[in-house]
């Protein structure tokens, strides 16, 4: 990624249903944490808690932010979601269309070029 | 990732409807610019745009493609794509099944293995 | 990503139907290759192969690991996919909540808080 490129991640959660996921991509856009948050369709999640197998339906968001916005995308995102233990991941952006990262980075309070 | 291995990235855009991603991931797979494109199940994209908080149905694109065939793709799906300012953003592959990663690299005019 | 926290991966891989895939999700995690599995909804491939464009519906698993856990992923996943060759591609995440960094760890073998 060329330096003066701002750095760009995808952040992945998952969340209950569509109405909790949409409360939380607006919240996180409007909280100035997320330049784009994609809500996807339902996914099935399967794994173990407290030692049983589950297989949960559930909505995944795909978070569009950056490194400097990063914690407190987290704060936010730990505070709004309802889990006890949330998927909170993220992936690093390492090409990119410029013009986009830079929307991204004024997203998310950056210097990057707004719209 | 094994030196000898091609550098793969995960290239991921989304269209307005789900006719236009068809043809674009044709385009792309037959221009040689990536060896698969998934389309994925529509999503609502949140963003704030202009001023105003959008709430947008948009088909996503998964595009498999390599670090060499980078600026190429990115150059196609610009020109290919009904936005102004489409989401073009890339993620690194850093691990995979080296068969596999050498049939995109083939599949991008590379010189991993065809099928 | 802070030195104390263990490295994990998003997986990702395709396979022919819902059923295939809900069988593979259980056998990873089960198997302690995976902490989680999600099976999204189906997409659409597009991309070459021996010389025509397919067009195929597939089912998308994300499936989130441990670099630890990746090369006995990787042969689990071989034996258990029917295609002769599977895209098997894994993303490396960078950043993400130190709880489930270590709840995907710990179902996956390694020393992470279980639950």
């Amino acid at each position: 990624m060329s330096a003066d490129l701002p750095g760009v991640l995808l952040v992945m959660t998952t969340l209950p249903n569509a109405d909790t996921a949409a409360r939380i991509a607006r919240a996180l856009v409007e909280g100035g944490h997320a330049a784009c948050v994609s809500i996807g369709a339902p996914v099935r999640s399967v794994y173990v808690w407290q030692g049983a197998l589950e297989d949960a339906s559930e909505v995944p968001l795909a978070i569009k932010t950056t490194a400097n916005a990063y914690d407190a995308l987290e704060a936010a995102l730990r505070a709004l979601h309802p889990y006890e233990l949330p998927e909170i991941i993220a992936l690093p952006v390492t090409r990119g269309l410029p013009a986009y990262l830079q929307w991204v980075d004024a997203g998310c309070g950056g210097a990057g070029r707004s719209c």
